[in-house]
């Protein structure tokens, strides 16, 4: 049995997250059923995080264990025939110790979120953007930005279904800049809560627009109530841009 | 009677190209008949250039003339509102003058072929790059597009069934650059001979890869013979990036 780390970019709209649904199939059934193509068996793949509905990937981390002996190359490109007609690629595959675990071992994720913000709807990037029409400051929003980075109870940051044990985490950075017609959320934690990012994009944008001060940022998340941010920003705007692991 | 300057975006995997075909959609005719849709009006609308079957355009120039008084900005919002589905947007518009001509005002044409080269197909960008998994040296790409550039006969480098008068082209501008895992060609020139720039991206592929050497590039333009130079690249990968006008 070798333990493989695969590294994934997927195309969130296929699918209805990484976790299989009743209502439709799961990023996480796409790779299982690609490693059976390949192998003829039928392991369990994990994830660093399960991405919602429509959410995408630059770098998801999994991690699978396969009994057939094949070489690494073998098992990206193996799974890439599999994976292409479905909007999922395996950018890397390497074994790693059976000890490695994609989702108890990750010291960081990393979050994009883009926002494009012009008159004109997308053409080239439909379903990639969140589009915002009106004019937004992305100076105002970095200011409010600044008030979540650090150790904070996120609980007015957290989707009501939120399972997480805790709403206290620590947002290690938080970053809004302009590039041209889009503006870009980046973020970076140990780890997130449910629609945190989304709730932060959709909290941010309302300061871009002048609805919130960026001070109103602060007094949201002191709050300590869900109905003290802003709204959920779609999903289509969201990417998991990197797992990091110690000695990588 | 106003004459409007229309820059578009559009995604050209729903279209057959600018012009109509007995095949299918041009998107020519998806403007035409939004213009139709808020104006009640059928003129001809007029493009810099007219893509191939499957190109996209980030800064495509066209102009259309208008009976019907309306603001320059309510023209772009309302033909947004009507090819929003279609996958073309307009990224703005203005009044010119009468004698302003999408084609034959134009001073300059931009491309940008986008490869993407990795073992891992494209999940995200399916239908937004060529797809090359072999490595190619990017370092000789460049040492071979320099042969091209400048004032050339571009028989070897023109469909056979391009309709210029002249296979005599000005190429101002020829670049090949990696970033990350894409290679990304840039060009201008005033005008482009039908399929140029995707039969240079095919050739300096062939440079990239070894199958051709940067100076077999001097070789097959010297040629003067289709033959000559390497395959045409697949649409999928090529963005009509700009098209500019004296005073702009």
């Amino acid at each position: 049995m070798t333990r493989f780390k695969l590294v994934l970019e997927y195309d969130g709209a296929g699918f209805v997250g990484w976790q299989r649904q009743a209502t439709g199939v799961g990023v996480q059934q796409a790779v299982e059923e690609a490693v059976y193509a390949f192998s003829g068996e039928t392991p369990t793949v994990v994830a660093a995080g399960r991405t919602d509905s429509g959410v995408h990937a630059l770098g998801q981390v999994a991690h699978v264990d396969i009994e057939k002996t094949v070489p690494t190359g073998r098992v990206r490109d193996a799974l890439n025939h599999f994976l292409r007609p479905r909007g999922v690629a395996v950018v890397g595959a390497e074994a790693v110790s059976d000890d490695f675990h994609a989702r108890f071992s990750a010291t960081e994720r990393g979050y994009l979120y883009r926002i494009l913000n012009r008159r004109a709807p997308p053409a080239l990037d439909r379903g990639r953007v969140w589009w915002v029409p009106m004019a937004l400051d992305a100076d105002a929003m970095q200011a409010g930005a600044r008030h979540l980075v650090g150790r904070h109870d996120f609980t007015s940051f957290r989707a009501s279904e939120c399972q997480a044990d805790s709403p206290v985490k620590t947002l290690d950075h938080l970053a809004v800049a302009r590039d041209g017609d889009e503006i870009h959320i980046t973020a970076r934690a140990l780890s997130f809560l449910h629609n945190q990012m989304r709730i932060i994009a959709g909290t941010l944008q309302f300061v871009g627009q002048g609805k919130f001060t960026p001070e109103d940022v602060a007094r949201a998340l002191n709050a300590r109530a869900r109905s003290a941010a802003g709204p959920t920003a779609p999903p289509e705007g969201l990417y998991l841009t990197h797992v990091a692991y110690d000695g990588t």
